[in-house]
């Protein structure tokens, strides 16, 4: 493989922290009255300096593969990956409130609520979610204002009650309960699965890629949503928690059913190993134009942290 | 005055109720995994049964003004109109939470933390924010993409940092804290005005009206999101809770500070009466047609509910 899988993420990392920055500064939009100082704060905390950006990075890579150009003067595969990383970002700052899970600290920091205070996480959250909906909707992203349309809508189907947000729930209701396998990846498919199956499908969405190719790149998302989801129950009974930058073994404690409680290790393992060859197999029609999308899945495969 | 303002309320309600409740089905829509049974029942307590449906009223009668059938036939604006209002109930649900103003009930029910949890409050409120961006860009609210797109991007203005979670964010600093007559002006606009801006915006919009058309309903808008402000904090200082349906006094029990409290009874009643002089100036080019909007401005600034 010629692609050096970090530097690539590196590079594209960069990419997206610039635009995210751009997009989260001081100064009001039209129609939008002031931006509060302190929220905004609490917003680039919960956006800026850290994270995979394996989202944006997906966004990013399937739509070069189908044409989308990256360079600089095309900023609009970015502005969307943005948008979607807001929402990721909304989701963590909620998810670890108080009330849902509790956490304490986040890629090693302490959480926004604890850098800040409840209600400003809160409201944090609640407007990194919403300015989404503002920058997905930007010119730049696609000339075609029905184009547009299309990745808000299937973006807010990913993140709300049928997919992200539901997830969240299923999760919440899931703690020191007995769960069936299908209901596990039911929730795994909306909790971590709903965005990174957007991010491959909007990829191809934004580069007018034919709808089969669509289709394809939404299964793609699937299968590399599952995969990370399996990637991560394997870290969570393996890692040390000085690799991974968050406590492990949180899911037992919390009495929560993962598929690798229920599967055991080398069947996860297995499956993970399938769930690769699914993907080479679907990016097989694009050959070699694949390889840095073939070089992402097999990271988030083998990620240890 | 021929238009009895109760009876349009109640009728408009009715046909806001059924278009909410339709949209809070049980049924997965495409690109959705499963609505999760407590988080929808947590969404549809947050939403039905309750609310003057002042928001989604303003999108109607602003659309009707310039043309927009409102007939059952064509669900567009009362689509539009919903989308607004979860936005607004999201924005209920959150406020009530216990971090932030901490409320136990809302129109003499149990808020949704209470009756629920606040894990669940929390999820209700994100994926109500959520669903508004999925319902705004249904093809019957506008035959234009476009315009649908425009409609979805200045939702999110009107209620991200810019808007009313700001306003919320600057509401919540200003407990325990003064603040000069520019300062909460300012905070009411975001936290309150800019949703009832936006419905008169939008109803314009979704009709087609000439741009002079939809900034004159946006001024109408302004001018009506403050009244309500005002009409609101004289509420707090000389209704009832009975007649209120919540605790009164609230905001001086906080530290709030308000332009009641800063400008005094008398001259916000003088204020209030200037700004519907300054809505029927508004509305005088449309004559007889701007009846029923002409009754809302008169509502707002008198309700003692």
């Amino acid at each position: 493989m010629t692609i050096d899988i970090k530097q690539l993420l590196a590079a594209r990392a960069d990419q997206i922290e610039t635009v995210l920055k751009s997009l989260l500064s001081s100064d009001p939009l039209d129609h939008e009255t002031a931006r509060p100082a302190r929220l905004l704060e609490a917003m680039r905390y919960a956006s800026l300096g850290g994270g995979k950006r394996l989202r944006p990075l997906l966004v990013l890579e399937v739509a070069a593969l189908f044409g989308r150009d990256l360079s600089e003067t095309d900023k609009g595969p970015a502005i969307a990956g943005s948008a979607l990383e807001f929402i990721h970002c909304y989701s963590l700052v909620h998810d670890d409130l108080p009330a849902m899970d509790d956490d304490d600290l986040r890629r090693g920091q302490p959480t926004v609520h604890k850098a800040f205070d409840e209600a400003t996480a809160i409201l944090a959250g609640d407007a990194l979610l919403t300015l989404a909906f503002d920058v997905i909707a930007e010119d730049v992203v696609h000339a075609d204002a029905a184009v547009r349309l299309r990745l808000s809508r299937d973006l807010a189907r990913a993140s709300g009650i049928g997919g992200m947000a539901g997830g969240q729930m299923l999760d919440l209701e899931s703690e020191n309960r007995d769960r069936t396998e299908t209901e596990i990846r039911t929730l795994q498919a909306m909790k971590t699965g709903a965005l990174i199956r957007y991010a491959c499908r909007a990829g191809a969405i934004l580069a007018n890629a034919p709808e089969e190719d669509v289709a394809r790149m939404t299964r793609f998302g699937e299968i590399i949503g599952l995969a990370f989801q399996l990637a991560d129950d394997l870290l969570d009974v393996e890692g040390s928690a000085e690799d991974v930058g968050k406590a492990t073994g949180k899911d037992a404690a919390a009495g929560k059913a993962t598929l690798v409680g229920l599967l055991g290790v080398p069947q996860t393992r297995a499956e993970l190993a399938q769930l690769m060859r699914d993907a080479r197999e679907l990016l097989a029609p694009y050959g070699a134009r694949a390889e840095a999308l073939s070089a992402i899945a097999a990271y988030v495969a083998e990620r240890k942290s």
